[in-house]
């Protein structure tokens, strides 16, 4: 379900009229005009402004901006307000109090005080959902429904006496019986074995470490919980407006929630950048969760909600964004196949907690700040790739990425708490990316047939349904990749029998014996065998044995010295790849090149490190996107191809130049 | 009102005598007499001595111990024993324990554990005050009543549902209406917007940030409350000794109180110096606080009522004041306008917390050792400087400090956590001292037409009051000089309207369009434009439009570079000057200086760094101070002064050396 | 007590059968007995799987297993399992719960979530130990009794109310009467005077710091909590099988529990050591806990009850121990007179939190692991070694190690918090194992006259017995050497009157006039007077009066420059040695070994820096053990001894290599 009405790509931001006076939403509008505004996020923390008790709602100011906004042409992406319940429900309803570990209150006063599983919470946002949605359903500018904002931003854990309940019913839902939990969380251990469902309780602050069973399934039951207070309103909005689409926008480098399962709710995916502007920061970092958010929408479209135009708020340091900056990482969301780019906020707070947040109108109150007129130019840039707004990425490399995997290898006791799943995916994304190779993001279930790289970092837990795909798929031909302490435990979280990796042992041809993580301090290093290419290695190394795979590369130091460190294992028509270390940047990049190389995917173009590429492919036409994140000049190489700059119209091959923090796009003959 | 009784400077220290047999206290009177003591503490945590229920009281220790100061001639600054609860009071009054931001209780068996609005603690101090007041109120030692203790030291704020309360209540009669505390909080925000009193809470932990509006209040209100606490002691006190001094003692670096606000409310301002004596330490960090006492002071004495005379106990590693180095800070505390100087404590602990604090008496228990010796060397000095007692520092530049400032400033979530107000007033106010510039501080409030020069680092928040005045000021010929990061907020910490530096704009004559704060490995640099003269700049940048003013020094890096980074504009027949970023010393020093220099203020004389300088002149004559705190020996110019060194009688003039941690003083021709 | 039915040393491990299915038992005693083990801690943490609810048992599974050792011939350290609270028993019984200092409870779902006072906890434990004691009391396999497991691992503090209320009834028997212990705590000082026992509280969260005495006193009564739950176990157990040894195992560098009081009631010292086997970490750090484990069993044996095969998983990191560490580290064990070696755990787990912790049968599942080999060729080398059983370690310096000291020294507010007592003893047995001098650990209450030198490090606090004991000691020839910091409180952690180091001042011939702690950034030097040595000195530095000592050392900077640093005193027939600093570990070596000399105390052998050499001696003959911890070959000088390498059965003398990570034992001629 697309936004239908918007032109080419969405354009605009979070809008907060409620903390202004009437007088300044005129001046908005012809403002947002200027900027080629075409959607606004209307509404997001207006709850306590739309309702004053339990009886007594006013939407007067709404109606009024709504109507403002239709006049104006400006679709609304409306939200449901349901984001930050209002300080007069808790008097009455003290389940809507979250708990942390230690068994204290999160107080109201702030924003996101509830907890998922608050039967007042479900209620009272169900009546203000239906309340807005009856209201709103025949408005002529809406376009969206916003539902919530930002789910398990700040609380993505709730240990209350409630949610300990319903964890008991989901949990049962899971196991069927008590027995069954403690199967699967191996309870025989520590005398942790439960006889009723009533002793199970949340992971409560206690001793030392939990059942680690225990933890995984808590993250799940809260990331359904979380789900289900979407679902619920999800389902008032399809009922009452079947053909609105509806969404709810995702966090960057988020973890608490399987937005896998999550993005099967939702029409339009759409997320929160905010990148670190400082100098410095891999742009890789951003593009990766761009690439994620396409995975996740699959054939529906993605968009950002939300970016700063230039410094936030909340980091202990706020660095702007710097001229140009903002530019490049709107245009990073379109190189990467997104529909739409849109930032918080349209105007900047005068209180509250985020009036040192950057926005579109700065509090110089004008027109003439330099952030406004990036905006403006921006938005003037947007109108002229209309045509490309339908386009698609396409990719050869997938990268697998699991929610349930990174909570359980970032929970596991051991071997080392040094391990960032995040990290570790970075690293294949990163060697792919300064190589100029389109990656697909893609799931433990997605259909793997249709890449020719398949690439598995940090693949702690293996699901039944991948075991059995990989080696289908390497037999028929696919390349497939996996770093250490991959194939280690099941979806229980339970340690395979009989050794390392597990389900993937026979398709790599290797079983792993040992692990030996490193301390900061701590290094080795590894050789390749046949070739140049040498790096040191860090934070973990293992001792491999060779069951049929070959030695790509080695160690050279300490006991390890002369063990295998990378291997390559033939198996059927493929070549499964094991990489059993942490190595530097420059030797992933030429790995993952040479592993590539061997498997016929090759980089788009050549280009130096810091600038990146993309292609997307219409029905009619290929664009091809060259971002220089440098502040230098740099020479790229178009190689075959050849185009039409959209900036000048001109014709472009071979060698070209792209200034600093600038970039180019070609239409491609 | 001063204490009428002491000819010269008052010296002693806090006297805990009943942590000792009364056959010490005969001794303790024989060795002050030798230390040349003639003002005492008394009894500052006596209370569960004092009283062992709510009925009964025993004073018979107490008296002797008065009656023995009478006779030994020592005067008291008699406790009202108020600063740490009896434990038998917390079983029949739980309104006594503070409660923490989580909600827990912080319990008795250390000191100061009481909740600042718990009815019962006013009752029982009330009572205990009473008590205390009528049976000494003609005590012959009675010099000085000494309420409570470091106010806010350990409970600068509590979370409990009395405080709550009271916060109500507080707001009530700030605001009037709920809707009041709505429109300066901002709560359109977040749908925070409060509907009825009662659903407004303290700040309790909660999910992320809190209101900044909020918070500012609670400071607000919790100084406010701890005020009560005072004024409720000072009353009884006051009815009872009209005639009596009361003091309470502030403390370093102190944040939680607004002692603009207390000092009012006391007669003799006091407080407790306890630099970290190890080598490396600048002095002008306690410089500072004593001209904050002066400044506090105004008309009335300031003094010094606790130092230690070696080494703390609190601090993570306790190094010792190594030989001579308490005497000169000692000294400063005279050099610098101070009435008296005394010590924590007289006789160092057996046993309790603090048994490994220096004291006058150390734990070899007799006068020979290295710390007594000193003692009885700097009482005797302090006598010989009796004529200096009434004398008076004077300055031509004020330098404004300002606590909802400081409170409100390193609130702000954004735009940097590393901002701190202490540290930028300690760098315009190191580079006079530096410079050996007398400095006064000053207030918002404060009549600026008596400076020359007037400095507001970091002045965020900017009251009407000061406003108005500065623009009359400089337009008198007065010069001002502000720092980056001012101008930004009213008194509701509302970000003022139409750009920065808010109401600062026109005299400034410029515009700050956007912050740009630097993470901690970054970096920009300076350079003065038509003189020598860069610096790298740290912390923070901005990006600076003129509006009239010129630019001193422009930034060189970055997309900043050519920017201005210092401006100084020209207004009616003064000038203002901005700085808006955080430069090295060096610069910081030169620059001042500069400016000085401008409005005709000049160093009193010509001297290294690590050298304090200052003059005290009294009706009839001039004293000046030169204090060298480096453990060299140093030589100064005294250039145009001249006069006699009172520790040899001879006349100084031209070049003059001090010794390594050693001082002259100097009464001037 | 022994283990009477071992011949030679103990070899085993931690057995939990309940975590698998009865398909693995007979395999686990097949590989057992392969890798030669003789002895298993079975069961302990199997609470939940014997007992259903209050009523219902279940010791079928448990029955088969000890039939099964039995039947193998496999000795069983059978557990009592109440080291972990079945879930059930929380619902009814609240009091099991442990409070935290917040006041929060500690939940269920981990391990050891007891409050040690709880009499729920108390009353299930003693059903559940007589039911397992009656049931097994002549069952063929039991060897020894393991009573629960490494007590306060997890909860060494309980703050609830049941603890509150046992705490005073703890104090009333130790100080009769409340004036006692405000007398004890100095309780005049900051109006901490209790006039009733209610008033009394554990040291739960406050203001700022507690009552020295009142934390002191709380870490007696809870060290006397646990040993408690130990005796109401062992009482019951020695009731039912008088024969039987009781174990309980310690943990290494443990400072919660006074072990010297524990070892009295405790059969067979048992111990759990898990040093960091990271390159670099010194191993006389784990050698110190074999001594103190050796000096706490007296004439009792001691043995190493668990040590990891390989890595661990509750380090941050957890590297694996490399090829030959676990043998060396094994071999200590017995070089320093441990009776048995055993391992946590036999098979690793594949569910719960301890998975990643390594196992004698690790997650391959098979007899090919390094792990698994080197295990069982430990067997095999242990079983040859049965000779040496019963041998003995000799020493002729004694180090003083102390619970008490540690607590009070550790605690105290001032004069530095960077002082760790564990560091500073570890200074000076290490001076002495890099010179290859033995070392008993000894108590304040051992017997000094067995020792030709004695040293005290960090002597805080001293007791009456070893006050009147040094005099005494010295006078009679002995060398008592000690440290900064030392001879400072009673045991009440009172200052001594008159000066440091108190009842050690005469003994010593100085006075310690003050301490000037070292900030991290900060050093002095000291140099020898007589002969070449020097040192920087970091942490602390005093300032020494001589009172018929002389300086052996002098400080060189600084104020303290010509000052005494090292001291020596002789006093009647002996000498005492004062070391007022913390100098370098090569200075220490070399002033250990003068001081050595000088007592005609000499090493054993020459050796180089990280080779460790001990002798055990029998009745009828010696055995030298050459440990080479570096991983480089080495080459050591046996000196005056000769014998026979026990390996190849060839005689050595002289000069002898020892290959890196490797290790030689001689039996001497």
């Amino acid at each position: 379900m697309r936004i239908e009405r918007l032109k080419g790509f969405a354009y605009g931001g979070d809008y907060n009229p409620e903390q202004w006076g009437p007088e300044y939403w005129v001046e908005d509008m012809k403002l947002m005009k200027k900027a080629g505004v075409n959607l606004i996020s209307l509404g997001i923390f207006s709850w306590a402004k739309l309702q004053k008790d339990e009886q007594t709602f006013d939407f007067s100011w709404l109606d009024t901006v709504m109507d403002l906004l239709a006049e104006y042409g400006i679709a609304a992406d409306l939200a449901t307000a349901t984001a930050a319940v209002p300080a007069w429900a808790y008097g009455r309803y003290p389940d809507l109090f979250p708990v942390d570990k230690q068994g204290n209150r999160l107080w109201y006063g702030s924003r996101q005080t509830y907890c998922p599983n608050s039967p007042s919470y479900h209620r009272l946002t169900a009546a203000l959902v239906r309340m807005i949605g009856e209201r709103y359903k025949d408005h002529p500018a809406l376009a969206m429904w916003h539902v919530n904002n930002e789910y398990s931003c700040h609380v993505s854990v709730c240990y209350c006496d409630t949610c300990a309940a319903e964890f008991r019913t989901w949990l049962k839902q899971r196991y069927g019986t008590i027995d069954g939990v403690n199967a699967s969380w191996g309870t025989s251990f520590w005398s942790q074995w439960y006889y009723s469902w009533e002793e199970v309780m949340p992971p409560r602050q206690t001793t030392t470490q939990h059942n680690p069973g225990q933890v995984l399934d808590y993250q799940r039951f809260m990331s359904d919980s979380l789900l289900n207070c979407y679902l619920i309103e999800k389902h008032i909005l399809r009922e009452i407006t079947p053909d609105v689409p509806i969404t709810t926008n995702f966090m960057l480098e988020w973890k608490p929630l399987d937005y896998v399962k999550w993005a099967k709710e939702i029409d339009v995916i759409t997320w929160d950048s905010y990148p670190n502007p400082a100098v410095g920061v891999h742009p890789a970092r951003n593009a990766l969760d761009h690439d994620l958010m396409r995975g996740l929408a699959g054939d529906k479209p993605f968009m950002l909600l939300e970016q700063s135009p230039s410094q936030v708020n909340w980091r202990k340091v706020n660095t702007v964004k710097y001229p140009g900056l903002n530019r490049l990482y709107s245009m990073q969301t379109i190189a990467r196949g997104g529909e739409g780019v849109m930032y918080f906020q349209w105007r900047q707070s005068r209180r509250g907690a985020e009036k040192f947040h950057a926005a579109c109108i700065t509090h110089t109150g004008d027109e003439h700040s330099r952030v406004f007129k990036e905006v403006v130019s921006i938005g003037k840039e947007l109108k002229e790739l209309a045509e490309l707004s339908t386009s698609k990425i396409e990719a050869r490399v997938g990268i697998i990425y699991d929610y349930e995997n990174w909570w359980a290898v970032e929970y596991a006791p051991g071997p080392s708490g040094e391990v960032s799943y995040r990290a570790i995916v970075l690293d294949y994304y990163t060697a792919c990316y300064d190589a100029h190779i389109p990656v697909d993001i893609i799931f433990q279930e997605s259909d793997l047939s249709a890449y020719d790289v398949v690439i598995a970092p940090l693949c702690y837990m293996v699901r039944p349904s991948l075991a059995q795909q990989v080696e289908r798929y390497v037999s028929n031909g696919g390349t497939f990749v996996t770093s250490f302490f991959s194939g280690i435990a099941d979806e229980e979280d339970a340690v395979f029998e009989n050794g390392y990796p597990g389900p993937l042992r026979t398709v790599l041809g290797i079983q792993v014996e040992e692990f030996n993580p490193l301390e900061d301090h701590m290094y080795n290093v590894i050789a390749n065998r046949e070739q140049a290419g040498e790096s040191t290695v860090s934070l973990w190394t293992e001792y491999v044995r060779l069951e049929g795979a070959q030695a790509y590369a080695e160690y050279t130091q300490d006991y390890l010295a002369g063990e295998p460190a990378v291997t390559r294992n033939t198996f059927g028509e493929g070549a499964a790849w094991y990489v059993s270390a942490r190595p530097e940047a420059g030797y992933m990049r030429e790995l993952l090149l040479h592993i590539c190389t061997e498997a016929k995917v090759k980089p788009l173009i050549t280009a130096p490190l810091g600038v990146e590429v993309t292609i997307r492919t219409g029905s009619a036409a290929s664009w091809m996107f060259i971002l220089n994140f440098t502040r230098e000049p740099v020479t790229v190489d178009l190689g075959e191809y050849s185009g039409t700059d959209l900036r000048d119209r001109r014709t472009v091959r071979g060698k070209l130049e792209v200034a600093g923090t600038d970039l180019r796009i070609i239409k491609l003959d």
